[in-house]
């Protein structure tokens, strides 16, 4: 049986869209949800596609997020902005404060936002991108529910705390960084236990801290709290680097967690009824530089510097960050391959809430 | 026989400042620029210490650095300065630079800075920790000199581009993050290679890029530019996340190198006249989103959670960004150590430019 199906786009979108309207959320706000989710999706990241509407949906019925997002500006600068997202939903504190600061980017050349109270917000890379269409550099980056250890620890204090960076080009894909700060994600522990293949001894610990290969009980040890988890970029010895991955993790969780006054490290989803999770959002205009053009004429020289650069024995290709997903992402144009058992995870919810699921 | 020393801080500060001075470098850049180099020996990274002083003397000597540092403010707004060095000395133009940008930020709430046409600048930590003392946090980024490969190359397009950010807080120690984003710098191959010990195989490629141990291959490699050279934070595969250290490395360019006009990628160091690095400095007044004193509390309360979370078997200690250096930096305020190789260096410097060397 084959594990997963293709599905139309279209078809997926109007069933997301519904399934949150009848839940209460207004329009516009189902619309920018669910094309985050599928954006992730279309690109290939489809742990943070509409796999996660099951969580949205039970967040949303168990009164944990709020399906009427309303933003408060608690504080402005013309460079910056304090957001509240009042525990709504985190594609629409996300969208909606992106187009806020490339709007004062716009105007005065750049500006970072820090929003607290928040939810997930799906891929740090889809509010990034935003600012491309302006030829602006876009920035996201959130914090998230802890997972990883700190280098030389066995307890989840800190989130995948991804970074994400978005840079204007001229002929070539914008160059699009958008990575988790620990090794891989917990979506790929995922991957690997349902092939039965052991994952490499840099992904994870046990629940005493020490480098494991076995998949299912560090998931299983992840699920009931039992101790271990993911390990940093750089695994876990410093002679691979485990504290750059554990100090980038860090530094994504000050940029939104403690500089927004929201929740940081161990504290987001302590509180069951708010995960309180912030986000960092910013935008620069290459014009207080230089010029748009002189950047975006660079940029593909830059890339083309590294992508013609000589090869390694067996290699044929250098990869740009961003490049892969955006192939997956015009191949997936009107189609997206998703799960069976995610796609059994929708039609249940639809059925649950009358919604129908012509998948 | 030893291979380092214990040297007086004041002697080496005298010495190295009147060699800047005797080659026409002014009393307060030749100040600036020792003082940099001091506080990586202090914190020891040696690497980035007095050794550098024997290059940074040739350069001058040759013409390939200027030793007076004019900079030129090309395009500023209120919170942005793109900066010409002007081919001088990078600590000067790293220094005066960070000193603008905090500046700008206690007047606008924030500020960055582009540099180009400068030279190697020292620490990337050194102008991050600058905007400390005003409870800004700081941030620094360079290019420099192509020693890093692209995940899947074997040519070196890419500096070790370091990342760095400073945050205030109130009792502990600031958190500073000063990170190359190759998984080891070349200074570390150099020890194991006078250890005579074999490097993990995550850290660099021989000439055909394939992952080795052997590292004097490799230094003689990159010294004659046979091919091969470091590997990205991540090591040499998309497994272990080398495209990640790949990715944060041409984002630290991109910030610098394409967004300052200046050279980028392999263009670095391509003139034998004038190195071209570029640097990106930023500092941010916490006091547009939350409070400076907020802040800083919430900082402690954020290491704490860091510091207290339960160790991996084997594992007494959990470090956060910074604190083995402050820790170094204490213990060598007076007193720090060099290698002998470096000592011998300096003493024929001194003898070159009738400087006297009382070490």
């Amino acid at each position: 049986m084959a594990e997963s199906t293709d599905v139309k786009v279209d078809v997926l979108r109007k069933f997301t869209e519904d399934v949150f309207t009848t839940l209460g959320v207004p329009e516009e706000d189902a619309k920018i949800t669910t094309d985050v989710l599928l954006a992730a999706n279309r690109r290939g990241i489809n742990s943070h596609g509409v796999a996660r509407l099951k969580r949205y949906v039970g967040y949303i019925k168990d009164n944990k997020m709020t399906p009427k997002t309303e933003l408060k500006v608690l504080k402005e600068t013309p460079v910056s902005l304090l957001i509240s997202a009042g525990n709504g939903i985190g594609q629409v504190a996300g969208y909606k404060t992106m187009n806020m600061v490339i709007d004062k980017t716009k105007k005065n050349g750049l500006c970072f936002a820090t929003v607290k109270d928040s939810n997930h917000y799906g891929i740090a890379g889809y509010y990034s991108m935003m600012a491309l269409k302006d030829d602006l550099l876009g920035i996201s980056l959130t914090n998230s529910a802890p997972l990883v250890l700190p280098t030389f620890g066995k307890q989840a204090v800190l989130g995948t705390n991804p970074i994400s960076i978005a840079a204007p080009t001229k002929n070539e894909n914008p160059f699009v960084l958008d990575m988790a700060t620990s090794t891989v994600p917990r979506g790929k522990l995922e991957v690997y236990n349902r092939m039965g293949k052991p994952i490499p001894d840099a992904w994870a610990t046990d629940e005493k801290g020490r480098p494991t290969v076995e998949v299912a009980k560090v998931l299983d040890n992840m699920l009931n709290r039992k101790g271990g988890g993911l390990l940093p970029l750089g695994g876990g010895t410093e002679e691979m680097g485990s504290h750059k991955g554990y100090g980038l993790s860090a530094m994504v969780d000050i940029l939104s967690g403690v500089l927004s006054g929201g929740a940081f490290g161990s504290i987001i989803y302590s509180n069951k009824q708010a995960a309180g999770v912030c986000h960092f959002l910013g935008a620069i205009d290459p014009d207080i530089f230089i010029t748009k053009d002189e950047f975006k004429g660079n940029m593909d020289k830059f890339i083309g510097i590294l992508r013609d650069s000589e090869k390694a024995e067996g290699q044929d290709k250098i990869y740009i960050a961003g490049e892969k997903e955006f192939k997956k992402a015009d191949e997936q144009k009107e189609t997206v391959s998703i799960s069976n058992k995610v796609l059994e995870n929708m039609k249940e919810i639809g059925k649950d809430l009358g919604v129908e699921a012509p998948f």
